[in-house]
């Protein structure tokens, strides 16, 4: 157990699970630092009252009185100020190629599901917050929530078939962080968690790969993942004419040392030259 | 200058540049340990020949009589050789990162681009190597050369759209490596030279914001990537209903500090609340 403990707003639903996935992200950070958690419980009306006035938007932490606001933010200021504790981003170049490959989950992945679970997200919140979340959402994303829903079984199959780059770098290695975890993880697991607080219908294969990274991760810190307000996200099925929800054949494709010499490449060799 | 060369079997085309990206991301892994480079000419066909029996694939190098074959195999042995010199992969999440964005940059760019220019590909290589390369690459893509790059001004608008992930990171940063360069620069800028080489369009817009980070890859190392048989990869104009090709309001998105109190988020709160 750590000695000290940083205060955070969390952003939840009605179940009692974190939404936000840049407030799981937090969550995951102060615990990488080997802080203990002091939860402030709330969702999303009132968060200039809980905060008196500090901010608009969550996460927010409290640290020995200091406030710090917003998700990168946080994680300038815990690294800056735990500096006998793990990086949470171990080299300037993680968070150059971090901001690539989060932009990159949520055009593939986060921005879709949104648009396929948007109505799940409505239902799970609050019933105080129903209101405000149903009218902000359908500003954001340009419709009723319950048409946008509409239709995801047939979606879903090739928003699980993009998630290919994230498999492929989690072939071989345990984190994204390598042999240990670092934001980049944590980062990227704040979407998956943020679709399994609301997901009322699974969006990936039940022997999608990418499972035992997810598992790996929310085991952390006592499990912090393992929230029981949390929704299984695995289980999605593949239909007669769906896209294959993940590669098989992971052996194709990537970067990883291929050439051992002319006998490892002789099959493709012949394959490409059938019609010489 | 450094004092010691590393043998290295180049895989050209008819203007002398390098075609391969693989080749091209290791010309600047070889010189990033500051060695220079003893370039041993030639083309797709003869390989085996050329390097007696070694490897059907390039690169290949060879260091003191030692024999190192494929790029990743390459990046490994010189990290764990020159260790005096800078890492070309300075912490392990690096690797696992790259091989993410990696398999993103080729099913986002580099395969489509491989489609689109894969006529030009076959045109500009040697006389003695197009006969192999029309046939292997017709086997590889799945159509004749020409069919298949038809068409192409209506799919490189969205190409370029499709980099925005690469653009977000590059945007506070001189290279993905951060304030200097390492691995995932090279691996990247791989593609675009590749395409470079044999580009009879261009592929991007003339004020693509990736222009910066391009040019300053290239001109590393003597400018390196500046090879004159390189042709204008930057230049690709907007028509009459194709999506931008970059994001202009670049403000918007990813991951930077964005919230340092309400006064940060009330523009976006008046909007999401517009409807109440």
């Amino acid at each position: 157990m750590a000695d000290k403990s940083v205060t955070l707003y969390d952003l939840q639903v009605s179940t009692g699970a974190t939404i936000s996935p840049f407030v799981w992200a937090t969550k995951f950070a102060v615990r990488h630092k080997g802080l203990d958690l002091d939860i402030v419980d709330g969702g999303f009306t009132g968060i200039m009252d809980r905060t008196g006035g500090k901010t608009e938007r969550l996460p927010a932490i409290v640290d020995d009185g200091t406030w710090v606001l917003d998700s990168w933010g946080i994680v300038e200021y815990l690294d800056a100020t735990y500096t006998d504790a793990p990086p949470l981003i171990p080299h300037e170049s993680v968070a150059v190629m971090l901001k690539a490959l989060d932009a990159w989950f949520w055009g593939a992945a986060v921005g879709p599901w949104m648009r396929s679970y948007c109505a799940d997200y409505r239902d799970v919140c609050f019933e105080h917050d129903k209101d405000y979340v149903t009218s902000s959402r359908e500003v954001m994303l340009g419709g009723k929530l319950e048409d946008l829903q509409a239709g995801r079984e047939d979606r879903l199959p090739a928003i699980s078939a993009a998630l290919e780059p994230l498999r492929l770098a989690l072939r071989e290695a345990d984190f994204l962080g390598g042999s240990s975890p670092n934001y980049a993880d944590y980062r990227i697991i704040g979407g998956f968690l943020w679709l399994a607080s609301l997901a009322q219908t699974p969006a990936l294969a039940t022997d999608d790969p990418l499972r035992g990274w997810y598992q790996r991760v929310c085991d952390l810190y006592g499990g912090l993942g393992n929230h029981p307000g949390l929704f299984p996200i695995f289980g999605l099925e593949q239909r007669e004419g769906d896209p294959e929800l993940f590669i098989r054949d992971a052996g194709i494709g990537g970067i990883y040392k291929r050439n051992t010499g002319p006998a490892s490449t002789q099959a493709e060799t012949k394959m490409i030259r059938k019609q010489d």
